[in-house]
């Protein structure tokens, strides 16, 4: 089917790429003219047959203004599709704008990242059945073969909610891995620690993708002595936990996970000052000066 | 080649059937006649030729007394490979005893539970370099086919070490994907939790094994009404926690599953009845009796 795609960086130039590859006609707009294929929105649009699909894939700070921009544009019957990271109370908002006009909306989160565009996008889909049944051939193209990757998760605001949920699990993953690699590294015993690591690849409990990564990442600099021990945060992570408060969830694992982020961005610690200034008070205990 | 293994059950069983496809010749002994191909550990050993090579696989509290045994029945130059969850602090002292008749002694962290019979078993081996030669045929074949799957990562207790922290990240892995279906269970907004779960198993950056599992439980039972929320520990949790304690290493996503893992065992919390006592002290709040 013909679909357009509105943000062409490094998600929607791959699925781009990837939808062409399964026989789709797609019409990429960006505001980069090096890989446009059209001028404008409008031209974009009027490239489209009704009813149109148009899938946005522009940073969360623009897609309402994008938004804005398409409720002129399209018409009657067409359908928007966001696949970028946005919150999931922002679908709502969006699908009740779309919804004045006549205009269906579908929110999806999209995982994969770079590799996406070789072994397949895993979707989580939010919206209405007909909706959702009407982009089914999009979402076979870039979803990976067989019969894993896709999910109609619920109504709209679901897909985004899944894949928030999906990067908070992701955060406390990744941490998990990474507090085993860092007691190793720090236990004599151990003498090849990227060796344990490529090790757990096969056989063991506790293989995965993200294990995968961490092994390629140990190939290319085994004591990780490039880095500095440093990670940003998109938002997913602090959107689970704060969705995790509102409703009285426990969630100590991936809160910890989050938290030792922001640790890593502090050049120096309030906190331990404050636990120093205590120690000093009560016990005399030292301290150390601030450099 | 040739090779003893003490111990029958889930594990040591089909790591028997696993060596005899592959081609070894494997004498199992068992406490259980039904399983056992000898009548004690003495008749095993006469039936290995020297220099002899010995599986332990037997429950963990009764590893030192079977090594006791195998002292007076071996001789020099043989070898003991314990491949139980032991605690890598009792590796050194074993591979000494053994060591004073010219016993040589290797630990083995393996993983792979009930699957590994099929997929290999993922071996973590600590020891002599030698050893680990010597028992390279035996290693390959319990092994997963492929580059992985096998790690020499130290001396004398670095398997069980590597195995503890293994056994740790799992904790932190199966909680992370835990908060994440407790979260979806309770928003209104996802109508399919197990499709959501479902989906991850391919494109996703949090596909694993685990994953899997959680998958096909759900499967089976999709709001795992069946289930009580209670998980039991073998230890391996506590000691990875403990050996971060004493490195000085940061462990809180870990340690956060650890703990959990507690809560759920208990009927109530004295902790919160505390918390409940001091609120309702200075502030008057409500609190519930104990039933």
């Amino acid at each position: 089917m013909r679909l357009g795609i509105i943000g062409l960086g490094r998600m929607g130039g791959n699925m781009r790429d990837r939808l062409r590859d399964a026989g789709h006609e797609v019409v990429g707009y960006d505001r980069d003219p090096a890989v446009s294929d059209v001028a404008s929105l409008a031209e974009l649009v009027d490239r489209l047959d009704a009813p149109r699909a148009v899938w946005t894939m522009v940073p969360v700070t623009v897609t309402f203004s994008v938004i804005e921009e398409l409720c002129d544009l399209l018409a009657p019957g067409d359908l928007v599709i966001d696949g970028g990271n946005s919150r999931f109370t922002d679908d709502t908002p969006r699908a009740e704008r779309l919804a004045r006009h006549d205009i269906g909306y579908l929110d999806v989160g999209v995982s994969g990242g770079v590799w996406g565009r070789e072994n397949g996008y895993g979707l989580m889909v939010g919206g209405d059945a007909d909706h959702v049944r009407r982009m089914m051939p999009i979402f076979e193209a870039l979803k990976p073969a067989g019969e894993y990757g896709f999910v109609h998760a619920g109504p709209v605001g679901a897909g985004h909610f899944a894949k928030m949920v999906h990067n908070g699990v992701e955060y406390a993953l990744m941490h998990a891995y990474a507090e085993g690699y860092e007691l190793m590294s720090r236990a004599e015993l151990i003498t090849d620690v990227p060796g344990v690591i490529k090790s757990w690849r096969e056989g063991t409990v506790v293989r995965s993708w993200l294990l995968d990564l961490l092994d390629a990442a140990l190939d290319e600099d085994p004591g990780l002595a490039a880095l500095r021990g440093y990670a940003d945060d998109t938002g997913e992570g602090r959107w689970t936990v704060e969705e995790a408060i509102k409703l009285g969830v426990p969630m100590n694992v991936i809160a910890a996970s989050l938290f030792a982020r922001f640790t890593s961005r502090q050049e120096d610690s309030p906190a331990m000052k404050a636990v120093a200034a205590l120690r000093n008070q009560f016990g005399g205990h030292a301290v150390q000066s601030s450099p």
